[in-house]
């Protein structure tokens, strides 16, 4: 018997906001026409009830699952999505849209800016989550789906989980929230920070207009290299590298590499640079950075609207969103009387962990996910 | 009364090593003449056994304690030397020297290499913490003191002081090493490993050859900002700036500064890029990454030379050089049937503790360099 498999999957692309329309972001600048590249695997039912919306990390994209026809590549949560996997396509409809501010398809610093015919670059406006979960709820209303059975993602994928809860609760059924938080900590706002300075310091990023020339590779290299770092745990790091030397058995005693755990970095963030965008680098930290879903309240509060049903994972070695983080964030769901549950996996992948550790994930989203069904009585057909 | 001052503090140099007597570095590569710049506070006893050797950290300097003539600032360990503090100078004649490969008086890569009469540059031989040792055995030597009471410091200066009790078994009495290891681990090569790409990919950085010119500042910046990060804890740069905005009520939506701890960052790294010589980094990280006291050796049989008593002090929150690693370094020592002291302070300020827990730091070396004075009956004067 061969594994059933999603096969090659197409990007959708759904352009919305036209002029005069804009959408006005949180900024309260304008911005318009807005389109969101996006993939879909599964089928719809007949009342629309089993669709799953699937939202990426920082630098990912719309191509979760399947296969992507130009690289032949599986999609980056491919383990997790797929005939009988934890999101499983034979049960439901899942939608994996790339955020606003991206370089994969949707709208963001890179496009075309069709007033002045040129990209973007800076003059593209500032945006945050809340701008990201705007944008996803265009393309949901598209689609047709009035209510979702369920919000997943990790990482910055999980904020747009929580903040699709608390915005649109009435279209949220359940939010599987991974390796997230609730707001970003100085330390977070520090390494992305670090990162943009990176970049901005490379003389050929020329203040965001780099676009036809070189682009500023080098900065942008440092950046993905800090944060490789902060995706790994120092365990893991050390299981995977330790002090190994590449190819040789001396230490070279000059600045060309010695260990292997510095041509990893350099490895990773050369075919970075080759696949995104500096400018969206920039553009989604800040996203990031920005985020604050109790803003001047109290976090109890910010989660008060919410009606869906909560699966929060977190990993003991992430140590970018630790924890107790997530601790924080189940303690303020808990009491608004919420459907909680809640788990820290035990693993030395680090922040890594949402994409690596498939078995245990599996196994508590799909538990999570039959109940959801169960409650609503889903009709898988 | 006032508090006893050490007062105003002249910086020593003592050159040595003149060729043809050049000093053969680790690396196998002859260099010569080489300058230490060292300072030294309080009296050396009669008997010469009253002498304790201070070691800096990374980017720091010969000036530990005292004030500086030309700067008007006190020394970067002011608070644990001098008159009646825990490095007791009316006990003790301390010596602080700074180490080679830097750029703050002793010869390093910016220093002038009298065969080509042009400043070394990456012309400077790679070195490593046993180079630093050496170089110090030679002002030593010079100073006409046959045994330290103490070799003692912090983050790197624990380094160096652990190799001399392992390196120069009779010539040290006790080691105090503080926040600090025996093997550099990958994460810790990681993180200076991209400081060190974010030099080397600022053009001004010129492969090394900028002096005389425009130095590779954005780069140099960018370098310390990680630094800074690894150096505090994620709770104490909670603390200190959680997501505090600079002077402005509201979010910028710009890449202009939002936070305080953005505006941290820049303000520490600005000033630094103005102290410190790029290669002098790029050399001095080397020197971390390549040290391993066990090299093939297990680290048991590494410390088997040593006589020294030791007192190791670790701190819970310092994840740059994580308390399982002195741990580690504390069986190694037992199993050799050393006298071993170790406590783990429990404190908020990550590594850089070292330099800020003074009161509990202080009590611990007091109490252990006065039982050690008692151990050999030393007399003050």
């Amino acid at each position: 018997m061969t594994e059933k498999s999603l096969g090659v999957v197409e990007t959708k692309y759904y352009t919305f906001c036209n002029p005069p329309g804009e959408l006005v972001l949180k900024s309260g600048v304008k911005l318009g026409p807005i389109t969101t590249a996006y993939q879909t695997y599964g089928e719809l039912n007949k009342d629309k009830s089993n669709a799953i919306l699937i939202f990426h990390s920082l630098t990912a994209d719309a191509h979760a699952a399947g296969i992507d026809p130009t690289t032949n590549k599986p999609g980056w949560w491919n383990t997790m999505i797929g005939p009988g996997k934890a999101f499983d396509t034979d049960r439901y409809f899942v939608i994996s849209s790339n955020v606003i501010g991206s370089c994969k398809g949707s709208t963001g610093p890179a496009s075309n800016n069709p007033k002045t015919n040129t990209p973007y670059g800076l003059s593209f406006p500032m945006i945050t989550i809340d701008d990201m979960v705007i944008c996803q709820k265009h393309l949901i209303d598209h689609l047709g789906i009035e209510k979702l059975l369920c919000t997943a993602g990790g990482s910055m994928g999980g904020l747009q989980a929580l903040k699709w809860a608390i915005d649109y609760p009435d279209c949220v059924g359940s939010v599987v929230a991974i390796a997230t938080n609730t707001r970003h900590t100085a330390q977070q706002i520090a390494f992305h920070e670090v990162a943009r300075q990176a970049i901005m310091a490379d003389p050929d990023w020329q203040n965001g207009n780099y676009y036809g020339k070189s682009i500023p590779a080098r900065g942008l290299a440092v950046a993905r290299m800090i944060g490789h770092i902060t995706y790994m745990s120092e365990k893991s790091m050390g299981e995977k590298f330790g002090r190994k030397l590449i190819g040789k058995e001396k230490l070279g005693y000059d600045f060309s590499h010695d260990f292997e755990v510095e041509n990893y970095l350099k490895y990773r963030s050369d075919s970075f640079v080759q696949r995104f965008d500096a400018n969206s680098y920039l553009y989604l930290s800040k996203a990031l950075d920005y985020f604050d879903l109790a803003e001047d309240r109290d976090l109890t509060l910010a989660f008060k609207p919410a009606k869906a049903s909560f699966l929060v994972i977190s990993f003991t070695s992430d140590w970018l969103y630790p924890s107790y983080q997530s601790k924080e964030m189940v303690k303020a769901l808990k009491a608004n009387d919420l459907d909680v549950s809640a788990i820290e996996i035990n693993t030395s992948y680090g922040h890594d962990a949402f994409l690596v550790e498939v078995d245990n994930q599996s196994k508590l989203i799909t538990h999570f996910l039959r109940r959801i069904e169960k409650d609503i009585g889903l009709s898988v057909y």
